[in-house]
């Protein structure tokens, strides 16, 4: 099978850098494109980057020529990483030309025509591009990723939304510090600290959560009636971001019965058979002290959220622990994965 | 004036530390007595014990001689930092032969006729000593300092149910190393790191903050009715403790009121007169990016707690982050304060 | 082929983990026999044994019963990662009763008749066997492979001192908490803070890297007639050993050349075809702020060691910046890359 | 006595909020002019400067306008942050027209009639102000206190060398994260890890110590006849530089001489009385891991150095831990010591 070549827009920032590692040996992907910011741009990817992840920035795209945002190429699909002041204007326009773009920037994520995926929770929700097509009368389709909060606290929330409904969400995070990209968060703020702000974060948690649960009918999403409550703090983790989640439930569940829930929730046939798909989306830490940042973060190669401490809520109803790994599942990963359903689905194959 | 003799009990542990360092200059009492284990006993205090805090072990308590936990002397007032397991029968022993001890241990904190004390959030539970001393015979006299979790929290949230009253409280708190004592936390578990689970804390939480929001009438407290739902997570930070709190108000009251009623709040007269009184109780943070550990963690010479980002909550109805000072307002200091408490109630001049 | 079944002593500990790690699929053996103290034995791998490294406890191991030390069966290998002080005794049991004992620990390494093996850099130093065999009368052999610091500081500097010579080598290290074990560090010692002293450390450091450069001569080794200057400290890194090392060298030579001896340096035949080996054993970085423990961690699956920022040192001649990998490369990798040469050199094929 | 108008020159940075900390009480000197750049320029200090330093803000500093530097007002004393590309300029213009500038800055440190001035080691490298004045024609002065690891290495060599001759220096640093100012290092960069490498720091250290240690004649320095060979790395530690110190030396001396010359190390009359000397100026540590930043930073109110571990080095002959608080003694604190030897010198009277 020949790969599809894609795009990466804002390439060396940390994200973007996630997409090049994820992508390196992708079954069905292969970069063809590196696009960043003027200053970048005509230098070999492999100089203008400075490269934030532990081991060796891969070969090839070490000696891939960085091209500016004005010129992307003729890609069937992107992916973008870019910063949401820009991102909105530059993925409209690819779209409006035929490219496939699966974005991780926050610009389109409400947006009432635009499906907001994860592919085990609500792989319905692509029906919108049917509205967003025709409403825009792009040859292409744009498809956002969620915030890396949302995406995991809502991934492990879907079984018990489907299965006993949920009223309410109260959630304080406790964030690691690539979610702020590069530069970022000065050492001088955070070294020993803890900064209970981050600006936007908590807005987007409690928007994207109900459009992720919510209920697609026509083309249109009904927002899940549920009230959330977001606190966003950042630690000093490097990768991880760890939650402390209440929940007030529509209707009563063992602990037994939520957990099993969890643990023996599958995706569908179409997403199971996806290359970043995890196989067990929700793992179920026993021990008390579990999850951690450092020690189980990579489960489903970063792509799965662990969760832990399940117990009674003596204010709601229960409560636990979310983490999830916030630049693979919670970014870039799972931009790849909604490209691989964009695949599967066999959007790719007139391009 | 003399001062009055005093002894710690637990003194080479990290509270221990923290007692020698603030009686230092204390003007009302001075160290005349320093136990520890056995290991440490009979060796000067300067050989026996790794100062943990920043600056110099104070030269006084250097060149004192450790006794054991067997030979406490006669000193009319006494610390304890000493673990829980052992701290029960000693300081009902002290107490039982005439002395007052102020623990911060906690194996009596919830015992019916120990009063658990804030000194601005609930003097009047002093009361409960004449109970203590109808039931229990003794010469002497027990109180305890709440947890160090428990006692931040009430003393922001105490304002607030004075004049709207609360119905529900959930807390995350984003726990110091300190607060582990020493060696605590092993670094490997702690570096880059989160541990969401901290033994016991949550259920102290839970108890202490309604006895210490209760009523008191006739030497007998009434916990407040109030659900309290904690999460406790450590965080690589040295000192100070962070928590998100969300309320269930019994009465409505603007945003403004709240702050207000925070910022304002004061203690009564005789609370205001004693050494370790902060002028300001609660210190509310103006930027929304704070407090923060690193740079509030002195307000009021660590006796204030510092709260920031009052907001409406969309499950609840109020939300803030409160911080304060573990091992100052939540341990040493908070048990000083209250034996400062006695000291201007006059209990100690037959002494 | 059948895998020869290997036994590892010590299991639970942190090098002991990373043997279960690294021994998981090992192409030539198996782990049949986990051994450690007495609080664990008897009890399954996965629940005596707190698991500190990323990723999970390989699930075969987890389900294994653990040894008492008192009883280690009779694989052909022993891997010890024991404390120091019961090493000794253990390791020369197993070893006089027919086993090959590949240790990581301290107690034997200095013995004139136990070969201190890095495979790179003194093969030779294997006919040491020789002489164990005939003066201790032994079934089986002791060999053991050094300490952390050593290894990744002797592997830097064999090109050089091959080709030119080296008369003084001073090295400040700056080391990793894994490097101390569990639990170690306690977190209020590191936390924010630099520790200048690791006991024991730097008389290994010296001692250890002239035994590794001697010259081996009739099963007798002399050490390299070179000075050794070590100080050590400890940094809150998880894992990765940095040093800065400066030289003074017998042979002039240019930085190029220097740098081109290191880059180049390749390990003969024999030693080229272990599963452990590196394919490049130093990396040399181009970057002028590399090696760093995060991004370069993991070169040549950790059993490679970086260097970087090569250059003349005004006092002596050069100087250098050296990074390895303290429990692969530097205990558990090392240990197992020794028995790897044991393996190819045919003297397991008895057992 | 009437305090002395002072302004500080890059008041907004790390090392410019130090300068107004230390200032906020000072007993001869008083800020009369906060300056920064233009995005500053006109708003509340307390408003256009985000405070690192724990504690508050001075009130006095924070109810002041931010002039411009364009606009410095004529006080008859400045203090500079500047950065060192605009520094140069600024500190000649106000020199010139007659005020004394007590700079940090490295704009002019090595100009050959330039003091560069510890107070306790090289006080009369003033005389170069005569050289000064009589080159430049400048009604005023300069004044530079040196690099932040130069100032803290010479105060603790200046004993050694005064009485045993220093031939060549080996250093190899920890430094702060404060001491690349902010926003400085990025956290993803130092969080967990080590940084190599600091631009232009070791230039700094081998060229500033010797003209700190040189002799001065006629208004003219002679640069120490000594080697200096430094490594500067970045370490995860927020205030407080380490140092690892080989020294070889022109005379013998025992350890227990060397440790007695720097205990006992004491300035001068006119130094002594000074409101910034430390009166301790070396502290020698008893314990054997010992000095550690976290625990010894503050040792003289920050204007000491710490020494610990001293011993034979097989290598060169002798070495020690040193450690220096990087913002006081290292950067505003040394800047305002020697302002305040202007002030003894009686230099300021006309003003």
């Amino acid at each position: 099978m020949n790969k599809t070549p894609v795009g990466i827009l804002g390439a060396t920032g940390v994200v973007g850098q996630r997409f090049v590692q994820l992508l390196d040996d992708h079954p069905w992907f292969e970069v063809s494109c590196l696009a960043a910011s003027n200053r970048s741009a005509g230098q070999r990817y492999g100089e203008s980057c400075d490269w934030h992840l532990p081991g060796r920035m891969p070969a090839r795209a070490a000696d891939m020529t960085v091209n500016p945002i004005q010129d992307l190429g003729d890609a069937p699909l992107y992916f973008s990483a870019l910063p949401t002041e820009i991102a909105g204007q530059i993925e409209s326009r690819l779209a409006s030309r035929g490219a496939i773009v699966c974005s991780n920037a926050a610009a389109h994520r409400l947006d009432p025509d635009v499906p907001l995926i994860i592919p085990e929770v609500n792989l319905d929700h692509f029906e919108l591009l049917t509205v967003q097509k025709a409403r825009r009368g792009w040859e292409g389709a744009l498809i956002c990723s969620p915030n890396c909060s949302a995406t995991q606290l809502t991934l492990a929330l879907k079984p018990i939304q489907e299965r006993f409904g949920i009223e309410a969400i109260m959630v304080t995070t406790l964030q690691a510090l690539s979610g702020a990209g590069y530069p970022g968060v000065a050492s001088m703020d955070i070294a020993g600290n803890v900064i209970p702000y981050i600006a936007g974060e908590e807005e987007k948690i409690q928007k994207e959560v109900i459009k992720l649960l919510g209920e697609q009918a026509g083309g249109e999403v009904t927002p899940a009636d549920c009230s959330v409550s977001a606190t966003c703090t950042r630690v000093a983790v490097r990768e991880g971001h760890l939650m402390s989640v209440s929940l007030k439930m529509r209707e009563n569940a063992s602990l037994e019965t939520l957990e099993a829930s969890m643990a023996e929730f599958r995706p569908g046939e179409l997403v199971s058979g996806l290359p970043s798909t995890p196989e067990i989306p929700i793992h179920v830490s026993v021990q008390r002290n579990r999850p951690q940042p450092v020690l189980d973060l990579l489960a489903g190669q970063g792509m799965a959220v662990s969760i832990g401490r399940l117990r009674a809520c003596p204010v709601l109803d229960v409560q636990f622990i979310v983490l999830g790994h916030n630049t693979i599942r919670g970014a870039a990963g799972g931009a790849i994965h909604n490209a691989e359903c964009v695949h599967a689905l066999g959007w790719l194959d007139g391009c």
